[in-house]
């Protein structure tokens, strides 16, 4: 059976985990491996680890990086972990960050993490289950969390 | 028969991959292994596994990278991973990035995705199949999508 | 028995090694290998030894960038690697960082160096022993030295 | 027979390979093997397969980083990925780029490709063939395409 | 017998190298291999290769990166290299290097430099013969080729 490993952290001021969860099981029937880490920096071998001992076929890497200098290097270098991760064990590892200063106020923020946790458990299951579905999307601006902005026209 | 992978993403608001699908039908008959993904960041593990798992000779790899600073950070870190996948399998994965703000509105900036795209699948073609034509070309500023700048003169 | 490494610097201006080893102490009875490398750059082949040579099942590494410039760069360096050994490893390696600017005067900033370094070995024991409280904790805005921060709320 | 490797870029306006090529020759009896990339972001994986595929003993790495931020991000990522290439391959790979900003004028970048290409050519030997006569000028401020600074004097 | 690798630069303006290898004999008997290579991105690679080829237990990488922006990106990719050369091979490569904007003249970034070489080379010293003694010295604020600055006092 298809095994989806769900990723957060403890830093973060929303379970975004339990969103990706949500979604997952309303839409797929799959085993789900949910564990949470300290901060986004843990997420890179918390991943690898999912899918080399517990068997995950994809990952979903949840995390918000905090608004300060220090943090955007942080959530650098998470990334370039998490990319890294993935080479190491050919398996998709889904980032899904949210920056603290991408919204306005803790509501937005709040809405913000909840969506973009979801709408990118719906692209976990699109590569996993509907890769040409998202071959029809290619080119059309597909934004998560925020509304899409459409292909280009002339 | 020789396999080349496309790669691009639901992000980009121009249809990249099919550009260079395009381009290289026109040109030879080889066999290609068309996927998409939701961003950037995930062309490196799916351009390796479309060689490790696919059996690609080389890959073409397109983005559209957003005008935002994050964005350009995303980008970066897109290109170590490409550039990561290259060294582990010795295959060259071209990356073929076009960035929002490169063009001065949407028409510009969809024809600079047409044409890099297809002057980049030219490349491949070229590194595949006719590498001698590229040293030919050394030193003479070679652009993708712009007009070529030339060789400096004396 | 589980081994818990600790590895600091003697760039630090504070012993952050023996907080860490103190807070464990105080809490689980494990195996403790500490060491000690000069700088923040020495913290990632140290903990990769640690893991492979000495057997550690999870390492603290911490340290205390300063707060120029360079030493900037430094830490992120190091924080690269420390992700890269964990990949290579897949065992986690908390990195403690105490940036020396993060304080406003000798006294604050050894009590936060006190308090990180214990609050993130209390981070070590709970990915050891008990990961299903982490996830109790998963998007609470935990921070480590400093008050946390708390949940969004609506 | 020692096999040196030189690859450049179409990207480049000048043919940099060919004069690193020719400084060989007139210098020592090896056989070259000479490919050439579209831009610099092609030469880590391009070098490696010299390594690897072709027997290469070293690999001069030769290319044009152009003047906007993003090409120095490019430069900066071509740059990790040839020393990674290094590092997997326990072979040098000597990196010659020239940014265009470097020189005032056509005229003069055009001379600093030609020299810098040269004298990394000449390194190249002295690294293959007389390692000797490198510690000798250890700490003597060499500098390639433009003139030496010197030791520093008490 | 203990072998240590010693390997700097032609780019720098000191011989950094001799000054180590000197303070090395003063204070221990062991076997050093000594090599120089033209610049700092040189010395990931030379320094793996005196661990796998040449048999080095420890690897002291010496450098002088130059003032400009650009010499800060070298120092920062050649800085990465050598940590990722360090995970490759378990083996400390203790990097000691000095920009030339550290010091207001000539005179000081000589002494500088000779000061910062051998006290690096205590360094490796104390790692490979002594690490209870670096274990004593946690936390207590060593700089190598300044004052030390000492331990926070509360």
């Amino acid at each position: 059976m298809t095994t989806i490993g769900v990723v957060d952290t403890t830093f973060a001021r929303f379970d975004m985990g339990r969103a990706a969860v949500d979604e997952i099981q309303q839409n797929v029937s799959v085993r789900i491996k949910r564990i949470t880490v300290p901060g986004v920096k843990d997420l890179p071998v918390a991943s690898k680890k999912l899918i080399e001992e517990e068997g995950c076929d994809l990952v979903i890497a949840l995390g918000m990086p905090g608004a300060q200098d220090q943090d955007k290097v942080c959530a650098h270098e998470a990334s370039q972990g998490i990319i890294q991760a993935q080479l190491m064990t050919n398996t998709h590892i889904l980032e899904v960050f949210v920056h603290e200063d991408e919204a306005r106020d803790d509501r937005e923020l709040m809405e913000l993490m909840d969506k973009r946790s979801r709408e990118h458990a719906l692209n976990a299951i699109k590569l996993m289950f509907k890769p040409e579905q998202l071959v029809k999307e290619a080119g059309t601006g597909q934004r998560q969390g925020f509304e899409d902005v459409g292909s280009l026209r002339a």
